[in-house]
């Protein structure tokens, strides 16, 4: 299997890239059903034809190498195909997240640079501030048109360097714009291995996509579920009984999903206990016991892990000590709520000073999280500044703020940085925060997350008015809504004074210390 | 965890070392437990702290970058140990077989120009002729106070480049002297990983040590068992009635092993089925339906290999098509004696003929087996002509004749180059025809491999002696019997005429027709 040409490489030199685990796959596991979505399914031998096809399509279309392929798509096996097939064709995908609004799409397909977008036809008002001349195919009438130009025959290696981007993925940052996160083909497949032997997929496994794709590229499990010969299950929204009837006939083993999702499939009323277990990835937020104890009497098999975009998704995983299963559920609980520790393939993490010294490893003393390792983005695309900034000492500062335990594990207590997770997507609260002073009646405001049942964390304002205006909360979040994603339109307004400094600087921590009273730490 | 130094990489450049894998469960696994042996057993806490003393004892005993250490000894904690310890001293490891004459480990001693052989005392005659001023450790007596002139403390990083050598391990070659195959740290980590993922191991595994780990560095497994916190079961030799209490206590879950002692247990009066599986690797030879069908009444679960010294073991893997379950034993074992596919980060494999063609993938035309790829060793030892020679096309040429199906599995067929497998050790029919030629006797004679139920294979002589000597097969098998390793001798001679071309060079295919006649292939 494979091509004549060395290329003058010794044989021990093989660049490490996940277009390889489909080129492998498609002989390995060839009969094996690769992907299911709706009515549709392939094998993996079909799969990879498809994959190539894509690729040789993409460079007949002129797409050369590094250039930019975007996807304004739903979770769907268009979607997941070009995890290989643009890399195969030596270019990046960038996935863009749904969620956001025609304007921040338009200024994501500018900054990226992107010459061909491919999406959903749902999604179609997504691209209304698009640029102009950017070739547009819609994923359900033209794909397969598009895919018929392409061939079916190996290409030759277009990845020659494994530390060549794969994909951009863009992150809400804190200063309102989205910056696009640079991943490389060797970090993809080095996540992507540790994703296979967390989740403990093989060839039986069954991963469904609850999980948005254009999230950390699944959390690198678009091309974890391939390297292992698993299924993919791509379903275009959570549709909790539609889901349980997967996990009950075995359509389904694994999956990734945001506490909010956890919570809602948990408690549907399609929810019971299922003879085999399914084993299930959360994030952006600690396990509660209630969701521990309800999880564990349905059978899932719940793993806590913790990432950023700039880390392909999960860095970390929590890891129980020995002999954690005769604790209580409350202590159980209080352990898992914990990051953990880095997962085998990930790298370093560290919990450090304002002068990148270790704090005490004692579970009390707070400081950075900061990571370093093959899991760690090459960088902010077109933006070495905010580059050097994460990268300051040698370590990608998190912006997150945590404490060491005795034990190596990471644990949370707040973030830096001004970001809300809300249903698992990222808000950044500067950006709330200038969509709501630009209403004329505004004089100043401070956004903030508040703890929510089922989102985790919404965004609450805060704000003073001009003298002499009036405005009801009911009218400000109308004109959010106009300038806003949905999910980052503040859920609650609360009028009056902000708590200040002397010199005149709005203190959150007061804000947040009334909003998260009792709480024992201020993210959920 | 981890230090400040960043030493000016970025910090999404981590060199791939199997180092990693001890500092990561030193604190991530740190109260499980890594090793036992006897009546030694280390945490994983422990076990880190005695690896870093061994790096900082041998560093303060001179050991520089690169320096070879020599290791002489049985399965053990302290060859264990130095996976990790001569590793992360920057050094690399040499783990002698030690089934080899003092002739040939003093050979290798010099070869390497290793400045320390760490010895079991048993084995204390194999350094018979070590070159003079070698410095030497009976790891029984003196490894202890070695370690103690080391530290605990965390050491710099000492490995600047994952191509950087980490073990050479020696082989036989064709032409009977030993080559020193080079291993890279990028390439042990990877196969590490790999073997982890296809053991399916977890920190709940229990790896049972009855391959040597000389043997191309216990097949990487050396590393796996600590990447993923396992506990390794060191014995120093194969017992199996104690094995088989280990298999029944639960105290050993995996295993890799040789046919002849996969036989050997399987036959053992002790065996019987046991109530949880156990996994276990073959490599070697493919299995027979008799040893199928006696190892799934055992309850293991046996998964073919193969691989050669320079692939760092096992490289490829037999991959079950979908519904062999349903099979008929004896096409279930046709389908099993297939030595597979690459393993996930292995790299690629082909079948070519002499051009480097590929020969057609129908299951019949024969070819030379080559692969490339992360798991290929870096090159031979001191020798840029045989490295050349064996990376010709830029492939590593096997030396192994095989087949490939149409399902992308190779199988192998023949041997190109005069290897004999007997046990699980290579024998080089050259070495062995020189030792018999060596006799006054002997005019000439040819040393092939004939089938052996026991061994697997055993090597034949063929010999022709000088016209009006005698000599009787005892005679020259205690003349062979002075000149090499026991398991080289051959177990049976035939005196006679030598079949030969009409240029006169002996047809060794001749007398290998006579000696398989009736076998499918030519390996056993």
């Amino acid at each position: 299997m494979g091509t004549d040409a060395s290329g003058g490489r010794p044989p021990y030199r093989q660049e490490l890239t996940p277009v390889h685990f489909l080129e492998r796959s498609g002989y390995v596991h060839a009969d094996r059903i690769a992907v299911v979505d709706g009515e549709r399914r392939y094998t993996y031998r079909e799969w990879r034809a498809r994959s190539r096809r894509l690729a040789s399509a993409l460079r007949a279309a002129g797409v050369g190498p590094s250039d930019r392929v975007a996807f304004c798509a739903l979770n769907s096996e268009p979607l997941l195909l070009a995890h290989f097939g643009v890399l195969q064709a030596g270019a990046v995908i960038v996935a863009i997240n749904t969620r956001l609004t025609a304007s921040e799409v338009g200024y994501i397909l500018r900054h990226c640079g992107a010459t061909s977008v491919f999406y959903s036809p749902e999604l179609e008002p997504l691209l209304a501030e698009a640029p102009v001349g950017l070739r547009r195919i819609d994923i359900a009438r033209e794909f397969e048109d598009f895919l018929a130009t392409g061939s079916e025959d190996p290409l030759p290696p277009l990845v020659e360097d494994e530390y060549q981007p794969c994909a951009i993925d863009y992150t809400s940052g804190t200063t309102g714009r989205p910056k696009g996160v640079v991943y490389h083909h060797r970090g993809a497949y080095l996540n992507a291995v540790a994703m296979a032997l967390d989740m403990r997929m093989d060839s039986q496994s069954r991963y469904l996509w609850t999980l948005p794709m254009f999230h950390c590229n699944g959390w690198t499990f678009t091309w974890a579920v391939a390297a292992v010969g698993a299924t993919s299950v791509a379903i275009p929204r959570v549709d909790p009984p539609a889901i349980w009837r997967l996990f009950r006939t075995g359509e389904a083993t694994c999956f990734c999903a945001a506490p909010t999702v956890l919570v809602m499939l948990a408690n549907d009323p399609a929810a019971a206990r299922l003879e085999r277990p399914v084993r299930v990835f959360t994030a952006a937020a600690p396990p509660s016991p209630t969701i521990i104890a309800r999880v564990e009497e349905l059978n899932f098999e719940l793993e806590h892990v913790y990432g950023l975009t700039e880390t392909y998704g999960p860095f970390t995983i929590n890891v129980a000590p020995p002999g954690v299963e005769g604790l209580s559920l409350e202590e159980r609980a209080r352990l898992r709520a914990r990051q953990g520790v880095p997962n085998l393939l990930a790298g370093e993490v560290r919990v450090v000073d304002e002068q990148m010294r270790d704090v005490p490893a004692d579970g009390r003393t707070m400081g950075e999280v900061v990571m370093r390792g093959n899991v760690v983005m090459k960088g902010y695309h077109d933006d070495p500044q905010a580059t050097a900034a994460a990268f300051r000492g040698g370590w990608f500062h998190s912006g997150d703020l945590g404490v060491m335990h005795p034990d190596g594990q990471i644990e949370l207590r707040d973030r830096a940085k001004d970001i809300i997770i809300s249903g698992g997507e990222n808000i950044s609260t500067i950006e709330v925060e200038q969509a709501v002073v630009s209403h004329p009646a505004v004089m100043e405001c401070a956004v903030i997350a508040i703890p929510d049942d089922h989102w985790g964390e919404v965004p609450k304002a805060f704000v003073t008015l001009k003298p002499g205006r009036s405005l009801t909360a009911e009218e400000l979040i109308a004109h959010c809504r106009t300038r806003l994603a949905g999910f980052k339109v503040p859920k609650a307004v609360e009028f009056g004074e902000l708590p200040k400094t002397s010199t005149g600087k709005i203190q959150k921590f007061v804000l947040r210390e009334k909003e998260w009273a009792g709480q024992e730490r201020r993210i959920h």
